[in-house]
């Protein structure tokens, strides 16, 4: 599972960026646009080396084939990608307005989906050179864009989830007692890029008290003996995602550590028996809610049980409550319930999961036990 | 210079955001939205661990604190801002609207000056969450908030230079003929964390005819003798950002080679015996344009002059045609022009420039001549 897979085709691409256009046809949409981040690579596989205050600009619509508008001096760069071919490509020039050179691929009443990430510069500059065309973000109007993953990215996904779980068993072997929570963090980013993650993006190293704070990243604490730690970690092995996260504990914990523990992995193990098709997201949050409820732990219990992973490491779908998008076989999301008692500690569990025809898979395989450390 | 310089105060975030919402007020805005990213960095000293879907704003306004509202769960790591006693922080939480949130701190119908690189996602929120506010960029309508640093940002800027200038040195030893562009850029980058830079944001190593694509990064291209090599490196060292070219060659150049190099190095000069307080941006475009025009060249120099630089390695000023923003002692830019002949070589010599009361200062020192490597 190690090895580097094939790339993506141009045909990939190509098949992305149709089904694309014609998903915002059917969304009463003229077209979308993307410009630099995930949706972009996603679509047409072009990563610029920077993103810049330098408009690049993906349009996509139904009727005619994808263009693309970037500066004239990364056109080189966009046209070495590998969905280039797929494209349209066009540029402008340092000097010249790139929003009077985006009007000329875009209808001047049109309404428009824009990617997320696109920056609020270029969103004004088009607002402005098109007055009466109007936006709506791309994870509004098709939340579920990138949601349902095809067997190779799924594919990745699980490479992506077995690496991370490869750097989890081996960072159960480093010293924890006497050092710093960054110290611990470092080892763990270390593991994951010896392991073919080509981007860390988190390296949740939560000790004693840190650790009830959900997004605590890793600092200067010294994990001491007798401190439950979370560990939350992910990135990117070859495009696609992993996010993982286990507790575990400095020597023996006590029965209350054990039993808020006991709880967070029965309410993950509760919301995972939930996954199937046409089951609503809300329902996955509401199966780990109830358990951690019922034990009487519900405030503590601070955020969404899970998001969904892909060429990013938080994308659509989500887990949360007033989510009914029904789940479907390719969605790849995680499942991380947690307990967080404040200026004490905190466990979480998380795996990510896939939605098959048939029930969830886990890609992650790593014991849920609260490992014991030194 | 290598020594970690003393980090900024609440007291200096505090002026900082001062001097922002009066800038503001001037500019006949309501206030100035800022969300993750360097102008939050830069304001307030908040770096959040991601920039995520979940909505961050700081909000300034000439009548009021500074408020910042944040995500529940990353309230503690904002309540951990070097700045953050200067703020009157609010969160909200999963599952609530956060733009219901921040319509809060908003007037309805005010105009705001936004970061340029906030989410479409979280202003198409806002303006739908208060349809009569109305939205400005802010290197639109206050380009200049970042541009003039004071003497302890230029320390900075300097130290981050010299750290560049060390890795320029010792990259000149290693060998080039024979290996790949990205080996070089790989050596290069672990030079430059090695002087002290946390973060690298490009090392360009353009070979042959790859030089002559400016922003060509670093390829599989294998560099042989006679080969013409463009070195554009630089990232974050304490915050402050680096940015240096130099351009060298494998074994003896050409005579040709040399002239271009030359023509090169003295439109660089030009361009930086222009710089005093009072001229024109656009005037150092000019001077340098000049030089490489009347040699017959100015078809081939495709990009601005130069950019400012600070908490970004790319910002306002620009160097370039149509600017006519007068320099101020203490903006601090690069100079950077260059002549690309396709399918052949290019050269670029960028030095980072501070302007003072009496003209400009290099804040890089090493050799501008061609230096010869193996």
């Amino acid at each position: 599972m190690n090895d580097t897979p094939a790339p993506f085709t141009e045909g990939d691409y190509a098949a992305r960026m149709t089904r694309a256009a014609r998903d915002a046809a059917e969304a009463g949409l003229a077209g979308l646009l993307v410009t630099p981040g995930p949706d972009l690579v996603w679509l047409c596989g072009y990563r610029p080396t920077a993103i810049t205050e330098r408009l690049t600009l993906l349009v996509l619509t139904p009727r005619s084939e994808p263009r693309l508008l970037v500066p004239s001096l990364e056109r080189a760069d966009a046209e070495a990608a590998p969905g280039a071919g797929a494209l349209r490509i066009s540029d402008w020039r340092d000097g010249q307005d790139p929003y009077a050179a985006a009007t000329g691929l875009l209808l001047p009443n049109g309404r428009y989906g824009v990617s997320d990430v696109t920056w609020a510069l270029h969103l004004l500059g088009l607002q402005e050179a098109l007055p009466l065309t109007t936006y709506r973000p791309l994870t509004v109007v098709l939340p579920m864009l990138r949601a349902v993953k095809d067997e190779h990215e799924v594919a990745r996904l699980a490479a992506a989830g077995a690496a991370a779980d490869a750097a989890y068993e081996e960072i159960l072997s480093v010293r924890f007692a006497g050092r710093r929570e960054k110290e611990v963090a470092a080892d763990l980013a270390g593991l994951l890029r010896r392991h073919g993650h080509s981007q860390v993006d988190f390296t949740v190293v939560g000790s004693g008290p840190n650790g009830a704070n959900p997004h605590h990243e890793a600092g200067d604490r010294v994990i001491e003996r007798g401190d439950t730690v979370v560990l939350d970690f992910g990135g990117l092995k070859d495009g696609y995602g992993s996010d993982t996260t286990r507790t575990i504990h400095v020597g023996e914990p006590s029965a209350e550590e054990r039993a808020v523990h006991d709880l967070v992995r029965t309410a993950q193990q509760a919301a995972f028996e939930a996954v199937a098709p046409g089951v609503p997201c809300q329902e996955i949050d509401r199966r780990a809610r109830r358990v951690i409820e019922d034990a009487g732990y519900g405030e503590y219990f601070v955020h969404r049980t899970g998001h969904g992973i892909g060429v990013t490491t938080h994308e659509p779908p989500y887990m949360i409550e007033g989510e009914d998008t029904p789940l479907v076989p390719g969605m790849c999301f995680s499942i991380e319930p947690g307990v967080y008692l404040p200026g004490r500690f905190g466990v979480r569990i998380e795996d990510i999961v896939t939605c098959t025809g048939d029930g969830g898979r886990r890609l992650n395989s790593t014991d849920h036990g609260m490992a014991i450390v030194e």
